[in-house]
């Protein structure tokens, strides 16, 4: 309260920047990174920008959680980490990149909290923490992003994420579970192929008949307490509230109830998160990355709680 | 998924342009058109402009429905037939034109679902399809459009077109319901008269009161299973996701809503539906235009399970 | 409905412009009024412009509620007083110039409805208003505004006008409920401080799990019958309806709810409300603006049926 | 300098607001007014709202001409009107209410500074104001509003006020200039027509040839020292400069340029002015307004020193 | 003038639009297209939407030339013939379809007139157009677009189209001509470059020294009689004038410098144009789209009157 | 080349971000910084905004000079020093934090590049600068900032801080010359006492009459070879090209007009510059902070070749 909070060269909550060749790092347990990346954008791009936007309002967060009280930076040490490189004109050497910039967090015990970027940045974050053991996921998203291809036979798109870390057996099926799925179809073959696979995928329609509370106890039991990842698509959320993003669909979640799901993680085995689709163009007014900096927030709490997220290095 | 969603001249839902002395109109089940007319406007115009920002996003739209899987366009015969002509100068004039545009389809038994315009563009397509019976009329809306005039007399505005309709023998009052109605009132005179007519208001408290799915159950009992028509005004839905319109109302209902609402509608002796009110001036980033395109979906898909709109000539 | 909505200098919902020397003052029972500043913002500047901003907008309200028919332009005489003077080169000046303002105005049994600017108004707006007896206060908002100072001892900031009123006893904390409190915390001092004189915290999880009918019963019983007032932050409503405000909290009211709860007070003893935090710069489109004074209807309506808002020269 | 620009309710230039019926309107010399109407739109409407905000920006503009240091306020009486009656729904109507308003004020001897609307509304001003003898005009635009009809017909458009004014002879087509014409063209009748009239057009390529300062030079010849009235455009200035218009042309007039131009009307024979076709819809940041009433200063600047405004009840 | 400029289906300037298997393609003689791809941007991504918001704006184009009375439509044949295939996944993909796509105009002798799409669109393009021998080409831009590779190595960007195409022998280097370019440089390779290939490179400082006049007397010269490509690279104008687009650079053209610039290449022998980087999420307003699509109706003009543009089979 | 523009924690122009207390401070000759503050704001506040936004834009200015080829950088070593600290509560608290923070620079020989902030923010500036000698100051400016006070007696705002700064002796107002003077006049007060001093003003009028060239030798000649700063207030630019700023005047300066008078101060004895009055909420797009910081990289590049900006720690 002593510095305005508009003042400032704006690091993620205000943390340190860091980079992977501080020693500074050795002591930390979360880092929190950019992806501005948005080369797996089938439609309407910008994501690349959505890691300066949402640095530039986390600046508003305050340290404590209302409801709990937790002040996830007393518990663990959080650092910012910068942006992960990448390349605007190279997918495969993009994918890359990330996946080694993840790898050597990973290799250092540390949790990471990335903003994108388009979804495919999942891909090589999944890629990079499930190369030992395949990972569960709650993935909350208006799309399944479980589709083979795009443009005739081009596999990496913000659409296919998820097939390829399932297929490269980064991902555990089994422990995958979807949430908020809605929005006018193609042919459904993406739908299908998870099911066959046995993700659980929970449309719209069935969170709203049956309530959010029982929809999280479901996919706390599918992830179970192995190593879990949150993936967070902004456009879960009803454009009303998060309309800067690429591929909007009507009738997406409440900020309420992405706050409420995200609490309902609090527990798990977590090992790392993203936040990604924020697209700063199509609202630079800010209000999107506000609502996506501060479900960042809440990911951080349930993070800072998990038993995976103590560096050893740290005691 | 081979040509991107951006690319291309956009009509509706990438459907093919028809124009009315085409051959192949024969063939058509249901037209989509536009009536960019906002004449009748006594506030804010701008809905003169809707057609066009519905047409943009609506390449956006993918031909399944997320929840019963119809694909409309591989059940019904669908085209795009342009724009309706108008005379930005001329109300009288608009009507004329309206209606024989809209008669023209009619004798060709397609059935009409169209984008506004403001809410005036719904009287002559009344007076086009209830030219022989009396409609029944689902109609969604923050306001009845029962007044008898404005500025002293002048009996031809968005405010009026259900009190001509049901004056002039288009609309049978008892088989017209209102939904959402709500917002500060002048005299209630309008809503006087409704009732008096045996037109059922109900509204929005009562919807909160009751819920979607009562209030849609008594609403499919008031229609019965008589010809009705379907009006979707998009100032229906609350001004946090619909804040394109010219006369928006706090209070109304959310998109979920009123995808909730719609789909209630499937079954019903539908022959025409219009979406009014879009006014992209005041939502230049589309927003409003996503929305209404995604409730015009949904409309398609209640319109093509209909008995009613099945062409004759297509066997 | 013969003059157009968009005409005209606007005045609130077109009221007579009345001065504090104007002999037509002795008639009127509750004024409505501006504060255009914002000097104690300490992030986001620009409630300032927000008189003007909910003025422009308040053209478009009609005489009646949509509800209980009420007119209040018939039961009680209002008019717009215009804005309090203010100094936007100095805190204490304008709390000064803005408690004699409202003095005026109680010195004429006037009840006062006030558009800030920003929550400091709400200071010497009570200062004046309970300056001969503590009040009580039904208060929505995402902050307790119950800090105790910025900055290293700025005591008079939008943070902390409620602190002030306490500590001065212009409130009476056992008689002042808090409604929508949400967010991430500093370090919770404010809350402490506020429970331990009484204050009633009703945080936004609580109120939904409670449900907005049971916690405003509550409300009602903590003030009782004695004087109270309102104070409205836009603030308590989500940034999806309220994008227009500088400290906005992800999570809060609907539009629908913040409406059902203003109804909720009908029939208390209340002798003044505001509506405070809209910040044009924030929402050009007007919509936080419409929402604003939407809600100042609201406000009004049970005003005009409070016992307290007949003023004695009126008979 | 002593109450903020923003605060208090927006009159033109913080003018005393005065209706017809005021005693107080005989001591005025010249009436600043809006006429909150775009009827007469071809393309896209938004004009109405024109007057409104206008009035809101005209708070920041000062007392003082900064190159004459002419106080227009202290060699005139100048009040706001308010705004002209006018009917959203009806043409005719529209012409005969803002004709008999223009004539009410030429009765009281007071010279119109009317604020549009879009650009028909010039047509009745000129209507009551030549009534007796064919007026002069110097007319900054990038259209020539001398179309003869649209839409198979409609003659009273904001493309053909002047030729309609012409042909009632309000106008003396030999003593109107048109500066700043531009933009693709229909057929080139209007130019033609008006040509053979005696018009003077001078194309924007011809002004950029020449300069401002020969091109007004020949503009104040050919209206000579008999009653003349200037209609601005605001479409006449580059809408990078003003984009809040509804037929915006590239290839426009710079502020500086504009400025120039109406300042070298300072000493004519001005018996009336008008600034036209801010549509706010099209440019909700204001900075078109600000132009606007900018430029409707220096008219004002230039109506105090005509011979023709100083009102004879005013000694 | 009867149909309302704002209505129907959008194709550029209302053209009809053809398929390169329509029949009708034989008569044409100048076809206008889009390229709806930015895969080469560096920086900020958009021009993707370019096409779709230029044929938008496109209707409000008139069919005659201001200054020459031209109409292009009267003297050359001309279609809208849709979006180039492209595809937004793959660079190289891209480049082989659209030069394809021109490649198969070429064929049929139809000049190309595209609308971008980011600046690599030109590279297929000039590829197609200068298979047979190198062309001349006026190059308007703020950037010189003659590097040599962007991060490490990429050699297909919208920085690097130039330097391609002089390498591959698709552009005579000593008849091309850059008019307009500034802005901080990296280290200059990019001109020094150019320059040893015998590039005219003619910087901003150098027009407003010399005038436009001279500037293009002097292009016109580099070019001479032989065949000619003109490129037209919106963020050529300074952003206050094309604020959407991505690389802006202060200190540009004004509009009606560009006007004039365009005009000034009447007569050369032109085989086909493009403008590109207008970048519709950095200008919703589509003032950018606007001026493009003005300055594409100046480029239609100067096509239509080269010798180049008569396609044989129109006798 | 190698990281993307938008990618990474945006320090201004990329550079190292240093504290007072940084050791590497020393080897600084040149400090780039922000202070954030708008306290001296007497209508539309937002620039405490400006630096955050003008270091986002800043990551897209390149490192060499285009007209020069100078870098900048390679000739001065240059540091981001982050925000002067600021008390956006207390007026003369935030006076004394900068003048201190700006000391603490000229104490290491550091010449200081400003991002305001509002135009008072030169006060302490100058204050710190001035204080052993009066400085002579280059000043580009729609306004001379040089009243008295405001609202009765306020002597410190945003209008009044090169009269204290003269008054104080910090100036030497015969070595002061304000460039672009326009706009509307109060009483005119601000220029006579200015002209007294001995201050020049040239007025936007006179420097369109005698040209950019001639009045910048004149500016040149009036300051010599003694101690000089500049300040540039973004609203000397003309509001098309700068609208994010609060207190807009039409008919300002072109960019290149104001590219071309900061290149005409080289050679200066320049000590120190400063940019003002950018403020987001007017311009969320960017655009006008887009032309703040190139306009800053121009002071910056004018600075680099000052004789008083080589640190003397620096061999």
């Amino acid at each position: 309260m002593e510095i305005p909070r508009f003042a400032g060269v704006p690091t993620f909550m205000r943390l340190p920047l860091l980079g992977l060749s501080d020693t500074a790092l050795e002591q930390v347990d979360i880092a929190i990174l950019g992806v501005p990346w948005d080369g797996g954008t089938t439609n309407r791009p910008g994501p690349r920008h959505g890691p300066r936007q949402l640095r530039d309002l986390s600046t508003m967060i305050r340290p404590r959680h209302p409801v709990t009280g937790l002040n996830p930076f007393a518990v663990r040490n959080v650092a910012d980490l910068g942006d992960s490189p990448v390349n605007p004109a190279d997918i495969m050497d993009t994918l890359d990149k990330v996946c080694a910039f993840i790898g050597a967090l990973k290799a250092r015990n540390i949790a990471p909290l990335s903003a994108g970027g388009d979804h495919l940045v999942s891909y090589p974050i999944l890629k990079a923490l499930g190369a030992d053991q395949p990972l569960g996921m709650v993935h909350f998203d208006a799309h399944t992003d479980l589709f083979d291809s795009y443009f005739n036979g081009y596999r990496y798109t913000h659409g296919t994420p998820f097939r390829r870390a399932i297929e490269d057996g980064y991902l555990d099926p089994k422990r995958v579970v979807q949430i908020g799925i809605r929005g006018t179809m193609y042919d459904g073959e993406d739908v299908e192929w998870g099911l066959a696979q046995g993700v659980r995928i929970i449309r719209m329609e069935e969170v709203e008949d049956r309530g959010i509370d029982a929809v999280m106890a479901e996919a706390r039991k599918i992830v179970g307490n192995q190593p879990t990842y949150v993936s967070f698509d902004i456009d879960s959320i009803d454009p009303a509230f998060a309309p800067g993003t690429g591929t909007p669909e009507i009738g997406g979640f409440t900020s309420r109830e992405a706050q409420r799901m995200v609490r309902a993680l609090d527990g798990l085995n977590l090992i790392g998160a993203d936040l990604v689709e924020v697209s700063p163009p199509f609202d630079p007014s800010g209000g999107t990355a506000w609502l996506g900096i501060s479900i960042m927030f809440e990911l951080l709490c349930v993070l800072a709680t998990s038993p995976a997220t103590r560096n050893p290095n740290n005691k």
